[in-house]
């Protein structure tokens, strides 16, 4: 059923200098068409003298049984890379489960380049190559701890790479938020919402509120206010010790959005509260990487027009 | 009851030069302390010399009896002035009812200056007398005829004098809009929604999203998306006599907003089209009213800081 | 010396249907590579039927002696079709004067495509044979006339397409002018300067300093503040009947600009006064011709990323 | 002449726990009119136990003669606190250049609240005497050291507290930047000019450019271009340890502005290079002090409307 059979039966002797000699793949979600993509990285990463282990989904949607499949924790304890094959999307979900186990990720992208899945498929072999033989440059990315609390008990936490949104309801007008730093208060703000968003995150829904684009360095993060009342409420940047607490002063039907996770329903006098992670994201990029290439090209700057 | 009881008894014959001779007055909504703020101006109208009608609900509200209470298609017929004694809220409320009327309309802030409620109930008698006898600038605004189609059919109808908004739901990522004006195709939006606003609307929430002023005589509409994913989808204002239609192409939970009206649940393929409605409202303001003075004013230009 | 030297020796008849007799070529400023291809132009309305004069610049840049050689206000007097081979700018320039004698206008780009340089060279004969016979579509566009007073006197004037532009200095820190409309005081503003746009002009520089999109059909102006101090100091779109005053009251080195024309150290007191021209550009666009597919494709709107 | 003749005569011992023993008071420039406020705060001082001393221009400007008058160096060697009395335009004036000695600043504003002189004048003596005794917080502000190359050659260096700008001249068009940061290109940006600015500038200029605000103790810079011509060239955040080099590629009469000071007539090819000062500036507050309590103030949050 392999196309590559007796692969596994040689195991490799970890090739002298290897840097990483377990990496797990995680290929796209749901996406079936990618069991050759996945088999063929697969099968360069044994030649290149890696264990290697399929996530379980990954190996489920592609049928490929060769190799162990592995959960996200056994990722964790077994793998010291893990190597995403899709886009920005399965990064995030992948990267903010490795975050505990510090397992740094390299990221592939079949389509178009990624902000964060930045090999092309096109040259992935000369690249990772060169990644397992340590030349690659590590970009740390900060995550926030966020939890919701209601009378005075947490309901709800999450971790978020991106970024934290609470919002009105589909239906309702603006809805006030009170903002607290540190427990300085801010401001009440009415708005469509706020935006809380890493420099991870800048890039995503907050570029699209208004709010600047975050340096991954800064580690820090923005608030952005969506369609603010005041039009005086700009973004403001934080230092990444900073707590941020935000309660729902009044509106129907706001919502809390944890990257792709939501808690709707929320009550007046809920108090959403974002603080940087224990964790870290550590991002693995080819030598000679720069953030300012990946934003110059996915924000199309000097293309003329 | 009445503190004027008997000034209904010896109705006034229309005073020399009085250009309104039957003046309808309209509370503020659900506010029961409004009776002798009505009261008051009810009698200072009746003393200039017109007849006055209560809108009914104002007389429910107020309790103020010796007055006739009309429902709004009554005022349409029988007066020829319609006094908001409220807020902008107030006025815009009923002035969409009013429209088709030809009814014009003059509006009291009890509290703030409004947009349009523009005359400071402490110098109401002042400036009413002079619109009474003709010193007024009369300030037509451009109503929307909106309307909903599913399947080929209509299935919802609304004007709006503010604006008309498609969202996303609250906990729904962006949705995509296919948007045409006149027919021809102007792009695919994603975002978190869109605007369709007034000139009168082009100070609420169009504003905070991001649109422009617009003068009331330009008659015309701007489309404001929210949060647009392509920074380059900005505000474009459009002539009156452009039909806009806005089609749901993908996202949950969308729904649209006519001022107060909302539509929920709208399916992919619904169109929303907007065209100008054939009525159009007519606010009257003391002379020497400049459109100028208000924004300066309800946006503190010229404040320092 | 000519490529086709004895085709003006045989003048052509005009042809059955033909809409415009005489056309009038304009090249691109100072661009002496463009020999071959306005000939090949003017071979081609020669063999469409047409009397075809060179503007006097593009007749010396190119050495093409076989056309008459026209100033503008011969071209003013004698033609009925204005074509411009260049870029946006080579039609604003020409367009801004020849707009008094009426005359129309078409623009072939020879690179990118123009908001109002529309026809792609690569598909010039198939579209101007259309709009020769009569298939355009007319868009007519509003000039600013534009004035500066001193002392009670005009001192200068200009006519406009895009904008009038009035900005500090170079090394200067913030103006403060005070904006009048139609003598309605409107406000002080600080900031680097102001901008008063067209439609034309709106997708240019106003566009970059936060102004909307106007509809050419709108007629209006802009106002669009440069980094207003007060950030509450929005664009704001106005009716083309409305006379702007802009008065500097103080700052160094203030400057106007109209379109490419700069009035340099402006003094405090004196007056830029913008009112729409009698004249009015006539662009025509090929039969189904649509601003919004120029607006989407120069906008990069719907290209993904 | 003084109205205090006899307080310098006895001088007073300093008191015990008294955290700073010698203040130098700088006054507004060139504000003939803060005699009386210098002099009297100057008596509070001695009577708190101070040494006190006057900023030589302000010792000229009150003609009080019975302190002493020492220029900046001297302040910076003598004085362990400087106490400014005027506005933010005074402090960061005398606060540029005391970075380098380490001496903490105070400001007490005369008129209205500034974003760093937050002591009203009517609560001095009370907020004083706790900041005095060591009640208060220290907030470090990053400065910026810019230098401009010229053929390799460094030709100017300033040291600015709010902002670096690169503009173009007055009457030109847009001038087209070359931007860079650690030697890593980021674009080449085609606007009015370009913003760098520390989190004591993101309240300035920078702000009405369209940046964020930044939170003191974020210690980064934002890039902010000035009406850029790609909508896509949005602010971005910096770490306090880049370096941003910007040269200029084309325009005319570009100059680069350091906080108050100017460079002119740069030259195609000048690079402007900007790297973290090696000083920063202490500025102190009154314990309790909270930075969003000033923001809230400054930019009118919350007061309705």
């Amino acid at each position: 059923m392999s196309l590559h059979p007796d692969t596994r039966s040689a195991p490799a002797a970890v090739a002298p200098n290897l840097r990483f000699s377990h990496v797990a793949i995680i290929g796209k979600y749901q996406a079936p068409g990618s069991r050759d993509v996945v088999d063929e990285v697969a099968h360069f990463l044994h030649d290149e003298g890696c264990d290697v282990s399929l996530e379980r989904d990954t190996a489920l949607n592609t049928g490929l049984m060769q190799y162990p499949a592995l959960d996200v924790p056994a990722i964790g304890q077994a793998c010291d890379l893990a190597l995403v094959v899709g886009g920005d999307g399965t990064m995030l979900g992948i990267g903010r489960q490795l975050a505990r186990y510090g397992v740094p990720l390299v990221g592939i992208n079949q389509g178009r380049l990624g902000f964060i899945t930045d090999i092309p498929f096109g040259s992935y072999r000369e690249k990772l190559h060169a990644i397992l033989h340590g030349a690659y440059e590590e970009d740390p990315r900060a995550l926030m701890a966020a939890s919701v609390w209601r009378d005075g008990r947490c309901v709800f936490e999450a971790t978020a790479l991106n970024d934290v949104v609470v919002n009105r309801g589909g239906v309702a007008s603006m809805i006030e938020l009170r903002v607290e730093v540190d427990g300085h208060f801010v401001a009440n703000q009415r708005a469509d919402g706020l935006i809380i968003a890493t420099s991870t995150g800048s890039t995503a829904y907050s570029l699209s509120a208004g709010g600047p684009l975050l340096h991954p360095a800064i580690g820090g993060w923005v608030m952005v206010p969506i369609a603010p009342h005041t039009l005086s409420n700009r973004p403001i940047v934080l230092p990444a010790h900073c707590e941020v607490a935000v309660e729902i002063v009044s509106g129907k039907d706001a919502s809390a959005n944890f990257d792709m996770q939501s808690l709707t329903s929320l009550l007046h006098g809920d108090r959403i509260v974002v603080r940087r992670s224990e964790h870290t994201l550590r991002l693995l990029h080819p030598a000679g990487w720069s953030y300012f290439d990946t934003l110059r090209k996915k924000l199309h700057w000097n293309e003329g027009g």
